[in-house]
């Protein structure tokens, strides 16, 4: 462990050559390699680091957020990603990134360079996403949702998963205040949206009291409800793809939760791109019944054939819990709904929004892209619990 | 700190006379104390020591099973009494004896001697216990529920507090095997029951897949809804009871939870109290009724006046909110009702039953109480969802 200073270039190569196993797998010496930054997302520092036998990607927690010094940030975030690695990849393999190292000093993570993925939000805005990816994202929100749960699990494992996530305080903080807080009140300085066409939506969700008892509802269930092991921030800039190999990454936002939020921030992010971009709509439709489809499928796949190690489910069969089947669903979908609609509004009047909008056709068409998202997000968050099924998801998107 | 050793009434004056606190507290010296042992729960020791000023309380923790030395148990359940009375101690006041002392080493509680008070059970198999007692324990769940609440605290707060007693790992692997799980299978060696008389009961009890699906979403809401800090153990052997005086004890089984699985369990007992003694059973009706009214009026209270502090309802005004808290009651009630039945089968064929029972008139009489119970505890745990309010739980008991 070494004591934290932010890295250079040169400074994480001299950093990189002091470990066997990565100079390994870089090849040649310290002298051949170069490093080369890529920070992209709002936290951290992001460096490629390729030598001649191969490539390393190299993440660093900075004392702040990287786009926005002034606010200050503790370091630990990449120790939390780091865990929720570890915790995660037994249970869905190749579908995040291989940790190779972690210097919980630095806190710093070297991992698996993926040089030929593009970031998912990417390749759907310039349009060469391949049908499909939902698939694989609806497959690993399912085994890592099984996996971490209570079926799962005896329940002395869970508590003490869970306690490790809950000192993932200052990204859960984050996730509280921006996505379930802040683009409600009117007062918070964070927010922003295209003014004045959207004034009279803003104006309206923040003076809405019976939409803010909802959105409680929702932080009532972020916060009580423990069933899985959250990523906690799995929008499309937190996937990579190449082809249908598809990676999660970034999940130092992970922390305990309900299952429907992780699967609600991905649809949202995909009702999204749909209504910026033209032609993208159906495309968008298809790929979130398949991403329920196949969390379903997924999640299914384990119960029954995982056998009953965990606490809960103990008494039952698998075969013979149908009706619970169907219960524990439609609640997952009620959650997925209801944080589907957090996000959308968030993404469009809050502190971090997206690059999609940027994508429509004229600024007529973000406007009014922007405007169903926010009346969208509003219904979502409203009719939550009434929403059972993708199908009644995907009338009301 | 000392060095554990299960103390003899000479060994803990020997270790009290140490303590100037206590010493004082007892007034003269050790030569003039007397220590009784009065233990009668199931796990601990317990003893009174007296002296010429003034009593005290002591509870230490065996390193097993008081009952059943077979059956070894961490020493630790005496730290998480402790615990739980620093932390619901600021909301309750009274309503729990006072903490003098605590002893990490030894696992020893020193606290409060309720002299003039009596085991409500005791009390109620007596039918000497006043009527209205259990508004005080109605009030004192409501103001503990809301205080370790995400409505009171900022969620970092309630994560900190809640891996505290996520680490009470013996005391809840109790509850999960004994109330929520082993009187469902037929192969637990614990459970016990009148013979010829319940077998058919307990056959079809065991046997009966839609039930044990119901129970199963009753262990998912215990283990992964952490609503607040619970008791753990809410039954009428937790209250001291001395005229309008009523203080809850015992807390060693606190962890996080849902609100209802306090309530549903003092309700259960109060259900069997009336099944077994002729004449009990309009007064636990109206004792039910009262619990629940003190309940929601101390709960409510709080909530309107302690101001939104906590992450959950920063958003709305507590006037505003009438359709959530109607949601909000609701839910607490299925929980209660599902952890009512779950008692009130544990209690009747289980490891650890209850006295009340004995005091049914004849032998006759106790089988109907027995088999009462078993009935309207697998109706209240399949129809939970269902009852939404405590004229309709009154209907089903």
């Amino acid at each position: 462990m070494s004591a934290y200073r932010p890295l250079s270039a040169s400074l994480l190569i001299d950093h990189l050559a002091t470990l066997p196993d990565l100079t390994a797998r870089l090849g040649g010496k310290a002298a051949d390699w170069i490093a080369r930054e890529v920070s992209d997302g709002n936290l951290n520092t992001v460096f490629i680091v390729t030598g001649p036998a191969g490539s390393v990607c190299c993440k660093q927690s900075l004392p702040y957020v990287r786009v926005d010094p002034n606010w200050a940030m503790p370091l630990e975030r990449t120790l939390f990603e780091a865990r929720w690695m570890q915790a995660v990849s037994p249970a869905v393999g190749h579908q995040i990134s291989e940790l190779y190292h972690l210097d919980e000093g630095l806190f710093l993570i070297v991992m698996e360079n993926l040089g030929s993925h593009q970031v998912l939000r990417s390749a759907l805005v310039s349009g060469v996403a391949p049908a499909g990816f939902a698939a694989r994202i609806g497959e690993f929100v399912g085994h890592a949702a099984y996996a971490t749960s209570w079926r799962a699990l005896a329940f002395e494992d869970v508590y003490a998963l869970r306690d490790k996530f809950s000192r993932n305080l200052a990204l859960t903080r984050i996730t509280v205040d921006l996505v379930l807080t802040d683009p409600y009140r009117s007062a918070c300085s964070r927010n922003h949206w295209l003014s004045p066409e959207l004034d009279d939506l803003v104006t309206a969700l923040q003076e809405d009291a019976v939409l803010h008892t909802a959105v409680e509802r929702m932080q009532e269930r972020f916060l009580s409800s423990s069933q899985a092991l959250l990523h906690g921030d799995l929008h499309t800039g937190s996937i990579m793809i190449s082809g249908d190999d598809v990676r999660v990454i970034d999940g130092e936002f992970a922390v305990y939760g309900p299952i429907g939020f992780d699967l609600g921030m991905f649809i949202a992010n995909l009702v999204m791109n749909g209504y910026a971009q033209t032609g993208h709509e159906d495309w968008m439709r298809d790929e979130i019944a398949l991403l329920w489809a196949s969390f379903r499928r997924a999640y299914l796949e384990r119960w029954e054939h995982g056998g009953a190690q965990g606490d809960l489910g103990s008494l039952t069969q698998p075969a013979s819990c149908g009706t619970e089947r169907t219960r524990f669903f439609q609640q997952v979908m009620h959650d997925a709904v209801g944080f589907a609609g957090l996000e959308m509004i968030r993404r469009t009047i809050g502190f971090a929004q997206i690059a999609d909008y940027e994508a429509a056709q004229d600024r007529a068409g973000e406007i009014e892209a922007r405007r169903r998202a926010l009346m969208t997000g509003r219904s979502l968050i409203q009719k939550a619990f009434q929403i059972d099924t993708i199908e009644a998801l995907l009338d009301h998107v």
